[in-house]
């Protein structure tokens, strides 16, 4: 009988689900609003509602199945707990809430999907490392025993693969390479601290770094007929597709500051390669190249000219869907 | 009957080595030069000293035994390969040689020394990840599956493990912290780029922070009464001991940019705990109270007053023999 896994992703504004089989083919997906479930208190309710959306995805499955388990990423997502701790975005304190104590905001969503499906394995982690372990069961890390994935979208995430396991780290949260400081004393975080890659580069990253140039620089640019709060990053590669000279150099700052901070990366966990993964990676070759540049001219010397970066090798319309599936398949194939 | 491994850490001065038991204690320790054999046609004539001058130990040993093992650290030292693979310091071609094909200084020395005893397992890995090992076998670390040793010597070496496994990276040569480039345009370094780690947080890297502050401050200081080029880290620490203001601002600043790059660290790996081992560590509280202050201060929230700050736990007068003695009690043990 055919085996699929479901696969979560949950965002702060959408849940993606579907059921994936063991080549990584999206069977079915559904979603369900995230957005409208913005409480704490109606966290039981998103419990209940995902429970329900699931069964009724796996009733329209038109093929006889086994389901091996499910899958699910998701911001400040714990493998070693299977719970969201305290995440940012999701399930807040009423506002005027007196206690708020942050333990409350721990939320055991893998043992309350186990015990709702009859106790099968039920696997989370944060959305950047599913879909590095997509990368490594369905896509271009096939195979490969070290690898690096970075993930560009809103933010920039990152997982770390040494020895065929993703580092988790003892508290279950490794991989924050976007909280990185490259630059002490610079751009506010939302973190808390300043100057982290992720407020360099990222999708809104990029869009801050245009903002700066066009202080910094004369040459006209089309992004300048833009309010600052409509700018992002699809209108920043479609002016240097165009040739416009504040976004191509945009792209190149941001290639340079990913490719030093990758350099370092490399020095600590050697890689074989590096993924780039997300909206922003679509962008090519104009940050694909600045990238490799910075990436190798600031290499240390054991290291030069050996690390492959590549492109997502996931062909699905939500990559994160195959991604947390694969967090299954990883395991089943030990 | 008792079983003992054969430990070896080679130096670009002298080669260690001693028959190490299963809990870590050398039963007996004899040395090499190894600048007796400074270039590469001397390397056969190393090997077969070393051979014979391990036999000897063992035919020393006052008890029966026998011989699990042999684990080797030594400065690039390929863990994938069990070769010394074109070291810095060793074996070098002589002056005016014209044949300077780096692919001849690669030195199998494990498999040679494997064949020399019988074909019993040799394991090899630079010096600090042989140092790393150690700690989770007989030191500070065990029963830790997530940790990262950092060496302060000469330079700075570091070991990672995540998931109980070191972290060698796809060509074997992971865990370079001490090239992290923490302030891009920086101090020189050997390794031909600036700004390493290591040009701040080592032995030499202290010194230089002397220079650079007695450049910058009015205050006196015994420091200022001695060459450079005979400074070394021990009379810094001496001289911080007695309250000299160069000395003692000397450490704050050494343990403050450690404690930076700490920080990133544990973003990308999350440790349960960061080891220190090395002449620098043995400074104490003089460096770790900074080292530890500015980590916290730079860590992202998740990780903050998570992560311990520790010694060296192996107590040997030369950590690094039973350290490199722990390959082979670590893949024993599985």
């Amino acid at each position: 009988m055919k085996k699929i896994a479901i696969g979560i992703d949950i965002g702060g504004t959408n849940t993606a689900f579907g059921a994936v089989d063991e080549e990584g083919c999206v069977c079915a997906e559904s979603n369900l609003s995230t957005r409208r479930y913005p409480l704490l208190d109606d966290y039981p309710d998103y419990v209940a509602d995902l429970t329900a959306a699931i069964r009724t995805l796996l009733g329209s499955l038109p093929f006889p199945f086994e389901t091996a388990g499910i899958g699910i990423g998701a911001p400040n997502g714990n493998y070693r707990t299977g719970a969201i701790e305290q995440p940012v975005n999701l399930w807040k304190f009423r506002p005027g809430e007196i206690d708020r104590d942050e333990r409350r905001r721990i939320f055991p969503l893998a043992d309350e999907l186990s015990a709702a499906f009859d106790g099968i394995p039920v696997r989370m982690t944060n959305d950047a490392n599913a879909s590095t372990i997509g990368e490594m069961i369905f896509g271009n890390a096939r195979g490969m025993r070290d690898f690096i994935v970075v993930t560009l979208g809103t933010g920039l995430g990152s997982g770390f693969v040494a020895n065929g396991e993703l580092v988790c780290g003892h508290d279950g949260f490794a991989g924050e390479l976007g909280h990185v400081v490259v630059e002490p004393g610079g751009r506010c975080c939302g973190c808390g601290r300043r100057g982290c890659l992720e407020t360099y580069v990222s999708a809104t990253g990029i869009c801050r770094t245009a903002l700066e140039l066009m202080a910094e620089l004369n040459e006209p640019s089309t992004l300048r007929g833009i309010a600052p709060q409509e700018l992002d990053a699809r209108m920043i590669s479609e002016a240097a597709e165009a040739g416009d000279p504040i976004a191509v150099e945009c792209f190149r700052r941001t290639g340079e500051r990913l490719g030093r901070a990758l350099a370092d990366a490399v020095t600590i966990t050697s890689p074989e390669a590096i993924l780039l993964f997300g909206g922003l990676a679509k962008a090519g070759a104009k940050l694909f190249d600045p990238t490799r540049a910075a990436m190798e001219a600031h290499m240390m010397y054991p290291f030069r000219n050996k690390v492959k970066l590549l492109p997502s090798g996931i062909r699905a319309t939500n990559a994160a869907i195959p991604g947390a599936a694969a967090l299954i398949w990883k395991e089943l194939r030990g």
